[in-house]
């Protein structure tokens, strides 16, 4: 058969590297489709002028540098995953720009079959590298796969130690990245680092309702080929499940209004996609300052955000009920580090 | 609170300088969009070949340039808008080339409370500039916008003494056009300066139906954040209205088709948003001569036209109706002004 | 009459040459939308690096071309037209890169009216040329049109004499290919030249739902006028008919699955749009081996494959039934050639 079924979870191994295919490369036309999918706004990313006089000279957004790169993986990793369980050490370790073309490579550092035989826990860390072969992007995500045989033989359980969060001082600031001419102005707030305290949540008030042919252009430009984002008749129900990127993306988007000077994305510390998301429905986010950080560079300070999205009929800033469960509506828990102004 | 609440009637003052936020560059990608998302075909805008040989370097949609600063200016000046009530004394001033980027700002120039003291008319001049700091394009809109208190007391009326029409001297022919060695047949209609009576009235015969995708999609591209356009929950009946200056698009693209060789956009004379438009509606659009000039390049004329979109039920080329109020059916009223070969 | 009627049948002469309007150039930003409606994984057209390594600089997607100078042919060829008939004869002649302006050109090789009197089928053979008036695509359509007049004078009939499929030797290998340092992990796939046999049958598997802002953007893009893509009040029904070559971008996409290396499309031998395709279709696709030849440059071979895409709910690999008709649900029988390393 020369089709991919995908990998089952008796296809793993602990230590093997997993070179995925099809590199792309990213540029302008990219950039205006993220500006036409999402209701993107922060500066940086808009603007070449804004970009170069923060030292930068107009870098590809950080979700469009992780949506590629997970993208390249699903074929190898996830095709035949239950469920996208979670995140864990992801970095930012080099700004991509136009014209850069990125591959991936994933290697497997956890293995965990689950108690029915069944199925079984991958862990993968996966690196995104440009053409010269640097490194811009690494994190870890772990998905539920199901296994071929239910009669084959369990692996040694390997689950691997994961950090709760990125520790500040491992946060990579972009080299050349300076603030210290910043444009609040231009930029659309005047709050800074400092105006941001630990504990302050901030409500994105902004509401975007979510079609069809949007969700899955964007999960198709980011190359994504899991069936159930595209293939109306794989849901008993008829309806496609929406790419948690994609929920991802317009929360981040949306974040700006508050967090307009969250410029650059540094860390990915953890995320759940709390429940499926559908065409029609309305999202809307919020924002917990989880902590502050200072960094190598004056002028460039870290908070560790979380960023929650949740459809627009519940309560503002949902997160959990009382029984410790995540509320009804709330569609993604996001922790990440950015860095703004100081 | 760290969100954008945005202006009410009694934030503005006569003769105050409001700099809008994020800017945005424009390049190749916006343009293929655009080609996407409208079904735009003057040839000055679809091939960088043709341009050069009319002495420009493949410039950016004139309504690409319009719906971006428009855009910049929706968080200061019309999200807590009822009405956006029209347009005047418009220009674009230099044409803007793929890679440049555009600020926008807008200068306070008239405020009258309505009677019932509820809310306001603030008339802005808005000007986008490039990243040299040259003016782009410059225009006049009044809006009507609510009070935040209806019980702040009323600014003293300024009512601006505004054009009903642009000058035909005031109109900017672009650095360096020149039609003189204009390819017709690769342009796609014969039809020149000469060839337009004044009073003649042009059907475009071509019809699109618009979806909710590709409307959101235009106008999140612009960045205009007007909730209105994105949230099925804003409205009681569950619809999102539709950008007014999507119908202005969708209209002039369609113009084309007996219009092709009015390439640029010269002038914004006026215009009114008539009735709302939907996702579902079918749109065509019928075209009036409205007045002729010279302009200093011989090889350069102008065309003062009406440009009407209305939905496809009604009778073509609806406007008014014996009682003299717009026709059903009637979505756009737009007077503006076209550079044409002589 | 300002606004183009189109051409009716008895307006066509035989040897009369057709300028195509509207030239248009291509770049990165028409690959970036590519991405987005379709999903096109070759990593020829993915990454500007990995074209590179092949001997090419990042150049446009075959039916990039192919659409775009198809659409440019419509409001002279097929907007009168009641169904599209045929292809034949199809050669890409060499590579379109970024930044590229293409126009197109038709002659009349062939009329025949009906035995009804009421239309006739034209044969037109169609040259699309780049900026530099070299030839980058060359292909003979056939469409049955509307006669204006019914009691105008049947021309002379003419019918070409058309090739059932390219010979080998008449396929371009775009200058500087070469497959030698051919990286297939990148690819996608290990399967090369020397692997697929003649009758060999693939199922492409994945699943694709069609939404009504898709396909109209797609035919937008490439400019592509005719009126059922777009108007819902043009048939009865209310439903907007998909462009044919939707469908075929859509297929050659899902055929990625299987076909990983099938980088190049080199001729197109014959088509037919078996039925008509409406949003809300999931479409899949299977291929089928016709041929295998070899070329001129050692590392690249040639594959001879029929596509065919249908609808998700016909039996898997549907062709025709016992009556030799087209079995139901099948939309689209292309035979076309490929570059395929050896």
């Amino acid at each position: 058969m020369k089709t991919n079924p995908g990998r089952f979870f008796e296809d793993y191994t602990v230590g093997e590297v997993i070179e995925h295919a099809v590199p792309r490369t990213l540029a302008g036309g990219e950039k205006a489709l993220y500006h036409a999918l999402y209701p993107a706004r922060h500066a940086l990313h808009s603007c070449e002028a804004f970009a170069r006089d923060c030292g930068l000279s107009g870098p590809i957004d950080d979700l469009i540098v992780f949506h590629t790169v997970f993208g390249k993986t699903v074929p190898d990793i996830s095709l035949n995953a239950v469920a996208n369980l979670g995140y864990a050490d992801g970095r930012w370790l080099r700004p991509v720009y136009p014209g850069d073309s990125l591959t991936a490579q994933s290697r497997v550092i956890g293995l965990k079959q689950n108690s029915s035989g069944k199925n079984g826990v991958v862990w993968v860390r996966t690196t995104g590298r440009n053409q010269r072969g640097e490194e811009v992007l690494d994190y870890v995500r772990w998905v539920m796969v199901r296994k071929r045989d239910p009669e084959a033989p369990a692996p040694e359980t390997v689950v691997p130690d994961l950090p709760d969060v990125v520790a500040p001082a491992a946060l990579v600031v972009p080299e050349g990245l300076d603030f210290a001419a910043y444009d609040f102005t231009l930029a659309g707030e005047p709050h800074r680092w400092g105006d941001y305290g630990i504990g302050e949540r901030i409500d994105h008030v902004d509401r975007v309702t979510i079609e069809e042919a949007e969700h899955m252009m964007a999960t198709r430009l980011w190359q994504n080929t899991a069936k159930v984002h595209f293939d109306a008749t794989n849901r008993e129900d008829g309806r496609r499940l929406i790419y948690g990127g994609h929920v991802i993306s317009l929360a981040r988007a949306l974040s700006f209004n508050g967090l307009a000077n969250a410029q650059i994305i540094a860390a990915l510390n953890g995320g759940a996609h709390v429940s499926p998301c559908f065409a029609g429905d309305t999202v809307t986010a919020w924002s917990e300052v989880l902590d502050k950080a200072e960094t190598a560079v004056p002028s460039v300070g870290a908070l560790r955000l979380r960023l929650v999205a949740q459809k627009a009929g519940a309560p503002a800033c949902s997160l959990r009920g009382e029984d410790g469960k995540y509320a009804d509506g709330v569609l993604l828990d996001l922790d990440y580090w950015v860095l703004i102004p100081t």
